[in-house]
């Protein structure tokens, strides 16, 4: 439970609040790679932390991400010209490049030299692993490079999609550092997911449905350990990587299944890309996994034709089949991982009022978090290093190991909890 | 005419405001018991007075009305799993039976006592003439069961439906206390109604389109007589009943029609739930009645498919046809007795702003009842007995009668205006 | 660059407002005369400056245009009857003149003189030019009738349409008395366009796309001159006459063409009416000019059938088309003059911020319109005469003219800018 204040600062993003300030201190998935196919192609409508952003690439393949809003009078630059290294406004023609610099300034006399002191706003932008990201803070501040393991894979090995989520960043996160709920809410759905098929593991998770939680600070976010009973003096540890400020890492089932990874980025406070990921660091994804991840199964979601919108929600009660959930095929009677989170945590309002709640054991990590952030955002207001911000924060990994029961889980796992190029991740 | 002020404590019933502490002293109808068809149905969410509930019925039939969000991190109970004694959370598992007792967390450790501790907010429900009643008061105050005489009918001798309103409670039971508009708003209509067909009163309401009212307290409520000419030395008195807080029963048209009635009941401020009902106190209703009142002719509606919202709404001009109107078929060309009213109603917006109207004698009833609720709200913050609230004001009768000129309609007609069970009610 | 008090001080016109009361000291465009086809045809719903309005044709002829919300219970007359020299509520029967006299009411006792007391708010109209007019102001102030030269011609001679705009009216009108977007937002659209065709205006446009501008206050409003190289020692000048409070008139290419005009009404403060009107003084317009324009081509556009809303608009991206724009089709890849313009006014968000523009030399005669709207608001608040508000104000025309280099171009075109009734404008 937190005060009306503290869910306040937690959640509010836009330019001058503490968790905005927190957040433009971080390399940020702004949009997938691919809505860019091209040089001087279409310009796209971004929007990130209550901002609106227009991205382009020009005409020599550089991303530029600038306000949508020209300088000028205005005018959204959706419409623009993207041609001969620039965008061009389509009002009065107005030109900037990727910098933000103005580059030609047709309306005004020759002579003028108005050009000279319009600077368009205008973020950097790198990509790396199917996506293009970007940087809003001080540019004396500007971190490492975002360094996850699945942005350096080659991209036969990675699979990158994200969807719109009607909720504030921190619930839909919450969500994906809760260990917990996903023995109710996917208790059904564990068996017929291709990624979990065939591994110790899951015999382990269904014969313990009450997980006792550990959760460790690690150097860039936590360690959230969930203790199931295995044979002998060991126990089976699923340990959920949370590198902060927005990613999660998805414990592995078994080396030959891909892994799985999240991004919760604001759009505005009430809204919030959910970036899904599979990878493999040692293999290509083969075409059938590339299918049903296309196909919106496992931890994607099916869109509406030609937008990043889920086709199951609020609109159409995420198309709950009640009859399935009687039978026992889906837990809350919506379909697939992803839905089933998003319509429980949509349900709970755009922001949840987390002066209502009542947390239990099973919590632990999601109060960590929260802690977490909260300092940190106090640490960005002052200017000094926030965790996550470095390389090595990003290179870990999330494991499935067994332990001796004398052994606490984060030494006994350590080796697991690293990246190590071009070697397996550790999973039984 | 209201000051802004009067108005805005006529038509808040949030939870704390004057208006909705009066109106938690009532049972309130809450849904149609065809809505939770059998034991460990699907939930449905309900709205009252602000408030977000969600109705099931247990594997006994028991029915339950809990808060909407789970006291655990406020997912939203409609996802929830109604099986074996209890309403589960999709989310986490908690569950919760009728009552709003926690009986089971499977989400924390065995030995835990959290779950002790944990009580959902729950309302009292019965069942009654087909509809599901709550109770959202403090225990200590709560009244008698409803008792009005359509609630204790066989089943064969009613039907109720309820109709979702864009409006304030307040403006769609003004219209219903309202015996002047229908010389007006539903002229053209008198004679096609069924449930009209072949009265004397008929006849009078035609000649005389000026109807004098009078209006005088009951114990619960209003009688608001119109008094229209007649033979001799009487008048044709019909005589309204508007039993506190929302009722009103219509004066009948001869005896062998059904009688018809209404609640008017607050869902949120700007919305309403109209409820409508036929039915008669000594026979069946006929397959021909129930036909009629189905397809949403007389006092009920026609639906948009799947839902309780009207086909004619404000999206579509209420499907006005200006050739009828032109023709004399319809007095605004708006189709329907039912739709007649709320297509005027809403075009006053949301909340009609009371401070703008220019009230005249025949808004005598409205004035009156406006000044009771207001006077019983004060009632009502002083914790003390409320007009409406006893059964006693409940079984009371509208009536359609001929009384002397020299004697006033409440003497004249005192006998008709009780409910007498198993005999009929007396109209001409 | 406006401070935020003086853009709110422009864009806001309720009544009440600074600029609310300038703009209720001029005859206001109010409907098209087709939407109120014959006496006694339905009423229609008109928002003007904030206000909701009903508009109806009595049995007479007569236009009235009345508050819409019936001085008894406020319900909409909408709802009314038109007929036998009045507008009655469908609610109760009140009955009401053209003037808003209240000349029937049904509903009191026929001893009752309320009717006498009640007057609904109603404001004169007028028809000119295919348009209702109306006057909503102060009766003591009402100016001359509307005379611009469009208003008074023959029917056969002019085209009048309205389109929805969803944006405050300021940034509509802003983009009408900003010659300098066309050479960029509908550069290729000059050939096409049948009203630019085959004129000598039209090279030297294309030779030269960095006008240079020149603003001079008329008594009425403001000369816009854009002045182009042209041979031998002199200029082509394109000269806009804005009249004050919302009108434009488009510099004319060629006689043979017919003329462009339009006003831009506020309908609140994030919606306003753009009409367009195409008009020829000497000659009718032909049935294959009629044809394009009912099409919604040059100055018009496209609806979507039924209403007077854009098919091209912000739910559809304004059917962009990125290849046209890539293929120099269309510059912003919207198609159509009028949707080329909204598209980018609307994408400035409802209420354009004028604290974030830049402004440069070729905006000067929207900072000047902005200054004379502003000062004008301050003469309206102390009730004195303001411009644009006699029948000489309107009387005016617009040019294209070849002027000595040495000669002022109001001096040179001095003559071209005044209507001579039955005499050709003058454009090369």
């Amino acid at each position: 439970m937190l005060t009306r204040e503290q869910n306040e600062r937690l959640v509010r993003t836009d330019r001058g609040t503490e968790m905005g300030t927190l957040l433009r201190r971080y390399w940020i998935p702004a949009l997938l790679a691919e809505e860019l196919p091209e040089p001087d192609c279409p310009p796209v409508r971004v929007k990130l932390l209550g901002e609106r952003l227009i991205a382009f690439r020009d005409t020599e393949g550089r991303v530029g991400l600038l306000d949508e809003l020209c300088s000028h009078r205005t005018a959204s630059l959706f419409f623009g010209r993207n041609e001969e290294g620039g965008l061009r406004c389509a009002y009065h023609g107005w030109k900037y490049d990727v910098a933000g610099n103005c580059v030609d300034m047709p309306s005004e006399p020759p002579e003028s030299r108005m050009c000279e002191k319009i600077k368009q706003p205008a973020y950097p932008c790198v990509e790396r692993g199917g996506v293009i990201w970007t940087y809003m803070g001080p540019a004396e501040l500007k971190p490492e490079l975002p360094d996850l393991e699945w942005a350096g894979l080659p991209a036969s090995r990675v699979f990158v999609s994200k969807r719109r989520q009607m909720t504030n960043f921190m619930q839909a996160m919450e969500g994906g550092i809760d260990s917990s709920h996903v023995s109710f809410a996917h208790r059904f759905n564990m068996d017929d997911d291709p990624m979990h098929a065939g591994t110790a593991g899951l015999a382990y998770l269904k014969a313990d449905t009450r997980p006792k939680f550990e959760v460790v600070e690690s150097d860039g976010g936590l360690l959230i350990g969930a203790r199931r009973n295995a044979e002998d003096e060991q126990y089976y540890w699923r340990i959920t990587q949370w590198i902060m400020p927005w990613y999660t890492i998805i414990p592995p089932f078994g080396t030959h299944n891909p892994l799985g990874a999240h991004a919760w980025v604001p759009i505005d406070d009430e809204t919030c890309w959910a970036w899904s990921i599979n990878y493999h660091p040692t293999r290509d994804l083969t075409e059938a996994e590339l299918t049903a991840m296309r196909n919106g199964e496992g931890i994607h979601a099916k869109y509406i034709p030609g937008t990043y919108d889920t086709l199951a929600n609020a609109s159409n009660d995420y198309l709950i089949d009640r009859q399935a959930q009687k039978d026992k095929k889906s837990f809350s009677g919506v379909e697939g991982i992803a839905a089933q989170d998003f319509s429980l945590q949509e349900s709970m309002g755009a922001i949840v009022d987390r002066t209502k709640e009542r947390l239990g054991t099973s919590d632990a990590a999601i109060i960590l978090a929260r802690r977490r952030l909260l300092a940190a955002a106090e640490t960005a207001a002052k200017g000094d290093p926030v965790p996550g911000d470095q390389g090595a924060h990003h290179r870990v990994r999330s494991a499935s190991v067994l332990v001796p029961k004398s052994v606490p889980f984060q030494e006994g796992a350590a080796d697991a909890l690293v990246v190590r190029d071009g070697e397996d991740f550790v999973s039984i």
